[in-house]
């Protein structure tokens, strides 16, 4: 296959899947493994159905299955001809945080973790991987980070964003607190927004189609940075960074603005932040590109990528292989050259150390 | 009192308040007279708590009682010294749509409609009002947009955007229809987001504090908003327009990108819109001011009005008497006069036909 890519680039969002359930037998222990194979992983789904489906039709693997869940055929579709020196797995399990029972929760993501290391990082020098962890128990979370955190091939912590309740709050610290420990950035990712006992997936309730379960799911990522900052999660865990995978980025100027301003009247409700709202979110967050916006006028996401200070802030990501997967030699390309290198490669190598 | 203001302007959000909850006594029948003079009103509340209180303290009237009682003092205080053409009463009882007796809220609501044609309408010339309804029956807000809704001093309906369900399912047709026979637009307005039977007051759930939840009023906004789009509002009523107060408006540009990207790979969901997403909202939606983003660098927030066509779709407001009251003389000091023009005055009372 032809490179399109000249330049290195890391992808941050790749979705490895599972070839099928029986994948996580052999990591998984009684009563678990039973369950698993006679009910299958049981994990809860929203209820919003795309239209376009989820998967790229041509992510199929040649040996079939699920799309993203042949090592070798993702390298050579996506790795090769795009030039990815690291792409990110990061897997499609972040239900597990939305189900009922933590033991349950906690042991599927385990066995995840345990077949993604040696199915997928074995497979492939360029992969890293995300440990999945299920926040239906903090304390077990933390576990299994320092279980595996400090294997080489891990980069990041990850689980979902769909919560019942936003993820600055305390209950949350002890995964963050383990994160820090092992030092690895968090980062969240949408897909369970409105499954299980998550909340409804937007604040004015269930809509009706997934198009605006879609769209809505950036207002969630606004709502958990919000409390991730004003519950002081960077002033308790200093060195602590978040990656905000798949949640668009167009809305950080409105959410700086109006956090700082509301700050500035309200900070007697959160002594324990000593700079403003937005300065924490510039040294602290990254945010991925995919699904980056699209005005029809380039020259107006310029001028927001200028208001963050994108350069500094943003990962690239190509969200293989799903329906709405953002091809590098597509998106962005009016960058400046030192723009393009940082978004598409520097961020993530010094922010993952690789 | 010196008038600060040259040129006249409109206000779109005052909030008038009841002197006493005695004063809809008068306009309630039995049995909710006997309840009302016993028990109070009853309104269901957040429970987020504002360390600077909610009213501006020099807003309390010479005679004492609530900030905003003294349809005089309002007039003395805001409308002589700004120049106030017309001033838009908002009210302050949203939250009869988030409690649980329909027939109650629809009493409520139209004791103080009544209230507030006679004892505001009837006290200043400049004065238009909101005809309140509450959503828990929309036949029942049908009937009291009918009853009212051609008084000549009525120029929107207003509810509250706190919703268990967004705004633009079927279940509220009948309120946007009575609206549309009626030639008024709909309002809504925050404050009760996360109180009785309304949603948590983000996708992520409850946050802890007043700060979170005031930032995160907008996202709820941003919801309803996606929702009245994607259920055909406008098509099915051609002649509406919406007005949503207090929700910012920096996050538009975020918001039409994004709808329209999803719209244009998912549009076979919602077959019955036209055209784009954000050819709706521009069509159809008019947006206040008040709480006006407000970035260090103010040609960020140009460059934002520039991506909304801000000249078209906002309408200043004060929200007079809140503590976060934006005085006209001191907000978007930085707009064309022409712009001024629109924002200040023009628009509003185009929409409203003053």
């Amino acid at each position: 296959m032809k490179m399109i890519e000249k330049f290195k680039i890391i992808d941050c969002d790749i979705h490895n899947a599972l070839g099928s359930t029986s994948d996580l037998l052999p990591y998984l222990a009684e009563p678990w493994k039973s369950r698993v194979a006679r009910a299958g992983l049981g994990l809860l789904y929203s209820g919003y159905y795309s239209p376009v489906g989820v998967g790229r039709k041509d992510a199929v693997p040649p040996g079939g299955g699920a799309e993203g869940s042949d090592p070798g055929f993702v390298a050579r579709q996506l790795m090769d001809p795009y030039n990815v020196e690291f792409g990110i797995l990061t897997g499609n399990l972040f239900s597990v945080s939305v189900g009922h029972d933590p033991d349950y929760a906690a042991a599927l993501a385990s066995a995840y973790n345990d077949f993604m290391i040696e199915h997928w990082l074995g497979a492939d020098s360029r992969y890293r991987g995300s440990l999945l962890v299920s926040f239906l128990d903090p304390l077990l979370a933390a576990k299994e980070i320092d279980r595996l955190g400090r294997h080489p091939g891990i980069v990041q912590v990850v689980m979902s964003s769909a919560t019942r309740m936003p993820l600055g709050q305390r209950y949350y610290h002890p995964i963050y607190e383990a994160a820090a420990r092992n030092g690895l950035p968090v980062a969240i990712h949408p897909g369970a927004e409105g499954a299980g006992q998550s909340n409804p997936p937007s604040a004015a309730g269930y809509p009706t189609w997934y198009l605006e379960w879609h769209t809505n799911l950036s207002q969630n990522f606004m709502a958990q940075l919000t409390s991730i900052v004003c519950e002081g999660v960077f002033e308790k865990f200093p060195g602590l960074k978040f990656v905000f995978i798949e949640g668009g980025v167009a809305w950080l100027p409105h959410l700086m603005w109006r956090l700082d301003k509301n700050y500035t009247a309200l900070r007697a409700q959160v002594p324990w932040l000593k700079k403003l709202p937005s300065a924490y979110i510039r040294e602290h967050c990254y945010f991925t590109t995919q699904p980056i916006e699209e005005p029809k006028n380039m020259n107006h996401l310029k001028a927001i990528f200028e208001m963050i200070d994108a350069e500094h802030i943003l990962m690239y990501s190509s969200d293989y292989p799903h329906w709405d997967f953002d091809a590098p030699d597509q998106i962005l390309r009016w960058l400046t050259p030192e723009a393009r290198g940082r978004i598409f490669h520097s961020n993530a190598k010094q922010l993952y150390n690789l």
